[in-house]
């Protein structure tokens, strides 16, 4: 797919209108629709808004906040369009209500990709006359910066879909982990949730505040992860045996009581420990500027490490 | 304490050469001692190849290799030493073993910090003649590049002895994180090991390879990580109601099946999963290699990242 073809986004929420950010970027002509009042307004002001940082990370030499359009129906932004981002809110019944629209004044050959990130291929390519084009395409904010999209298809995805929706990730310079088979919440999520239950029973607990675990994470495995996950950390950690030695020394530990945890009941007294935490660690500095040096940050590390990352097949 | 003072470092092997290594690097004086045969060759070899990543870091202008002396008893290495830092191999009766010496040798008013990642303050002091001054401090691999050392007294560690070694971390550019209460793997390891868990499910599951589930992490969450924490990045991305608003959002999300696994067996069928993995990822590349790699990396990023940190108590 070439940088000349039109793409759709449907739902201008802040996974929305960061794709937006990054398609713009990338030189695409993009047709944006959501029925919610003031949305054009929003999503231009936020466009402007993150500009600076995508011309930070780079843009095509024909990127143009201009080449956005807001349209009023579904029908007029899918109906020309090659690809097709859905971003409506995270349930399955608004979702299948918009995917069945979409489906039926998409060009046949268009592609559909959501933004789900609880929500199967499977589940939401039933009943539609083309399945065969819809998959997962779930990303991770800010959209347009961080350059993961982990795609899956459905029971009714077309091969060729797949191959045409990597290569389309791939051209506006995206990272995309493609997985075979179908999980609840896909791959990075899992992960991400898996140390989030750990540092929420950390905090109920009384071990540590919101702020400790946060610098338990950025002052030691938060620097390696922007470069090596963990696998090639712990294989690196091994010496001259790698990881065979790793598993031998650290297997046991998954043995200790503390790995059969489920998650703590998010209680009113949890909750508020986490609120007050974040608003304490956060100051008086407002989210906007506390997202702008996030931003700059992150343009500055991608830049740093994209010469750094391992030779890889997802790439 | 200031930089005039002498540092022991009991036990070479990884962790201990990485002590040895930041020590110098901050213009100390270090006395080692390791029974190993070929210890202090092996020590002078290592520090000798990380030196470029420790002068990339900054250096105190009077760092130098030769200010690091190996001695042939424990007794010699602590006698005159106003630190001591403890590395041997992780196993209650060794440690308690080594630990008795050092007490036994050790100036009174010296702090002894114990790397160990598993065993508490409160057990390593019993029996001590002096147990106020002994501590858990222990860093990350590798520990002459990453800031984090976590901080953890034991019943009977004396208030003075744990806001001198906090100041003493703090003078070799550390980020020490006091942890008020004693808890099995502490808290950096119990976060990660979170994630690992889950990893090693989704290989075991077949879902993803160990080299995917990497990919994972570096191209999103671990991007954000070396800047803000878990806690910190959901309130960002929660709009302006931050937390509050995540935790309505996601709350639910913890009462899913997936929330409640346990660590998966460690079966040999999944150790070769998992070894093959990292083997097939980081091909024909000597781990060596891989690490001056990772180092150049670090040392880069850690450049950068200092600008962007939040202003934190941690520090």
């Amino acid at each position: 797919m070439s940088h000349s073809k039109t793409v759709a986004v449907i739902g201008t929420g802040v996974i929305g209108n960061g794709w937006i950010g990054r398609f713009l970027a990338q030189g695409l002509d993009v047709i944006a629709f959501d029925p919610a009042e003031g949305a054009e307004k929003h999503t231009r002001k936020v466009i402007k808004q993150i500009w600076p940082s995508l011309e930070g990370l780079g843009m095509a030499e024909d990127a143009s906040q201009d080449r956005l359009t807001f349209v009023s129906t579904l029908k007029e932004a899918v109906q020309s369009s090659d690809f097709i981002q859905e971003n409506v809110p995270e349930r399955e019944d608004i979702k299948k209500t918009v995917l069945t629209s979409i489906d039926q004044y998409a060009k046949p050959e268009a592609i559909i990709g959501s933004s789900t990130s609880g929500i199967t291929a499977t589940t939401l390519q039933q009943d539609l006359q083309h399945p065969g084009r819809v998959i997962v395409a779930h990303p991770f904010n800010p959209v347009y910066i961080l350059p993961l999209v982990e795609l899956v298809g459905g029971e009714a995805t077309d091969g060729t879909t797949m191959e045409k929706a990597k290569k389309f990730y791939q051209s506006i310079e995206m990272k995309p982990l493609v997985i075979n088979k179908e999980i609840e919440g896909h791959v990075a999520d899992r992960l991400m949730e898996a140390l989030w239950r750990e540092a929420l029973h950390l905090v109920n607990d009384g071990i540590v505040t919101t702020e400790e675990v946060d610098a338990a994470i950025i002052y030691g495995a938060g620097l390696r992860w922007a470069q090596m996950g963990p696998f090639l950390t712990f294989h690196l950690a091994g010496g001259e045996q790698g990881m065979r030695h790793m598993l031998e020394q650290f297997g046991p530990a998954l043995k200790k009581p503390w790995t059969k945890l489920e998650a703590p009941e998010l209680t009113d007294e949890l909750k508020e420990k986490v609120i007050e935490g974040c608003e304490i660690h956060a100051g008086d500095v407002p989210i906007s500027e506390l997202e702008d040096k996030r931003n700059e940050f992150l343009v500055r590390l991608l830049d740093l490490v994209e010469d750094y990352w391992p030779n890889s097949k997802i790439s």
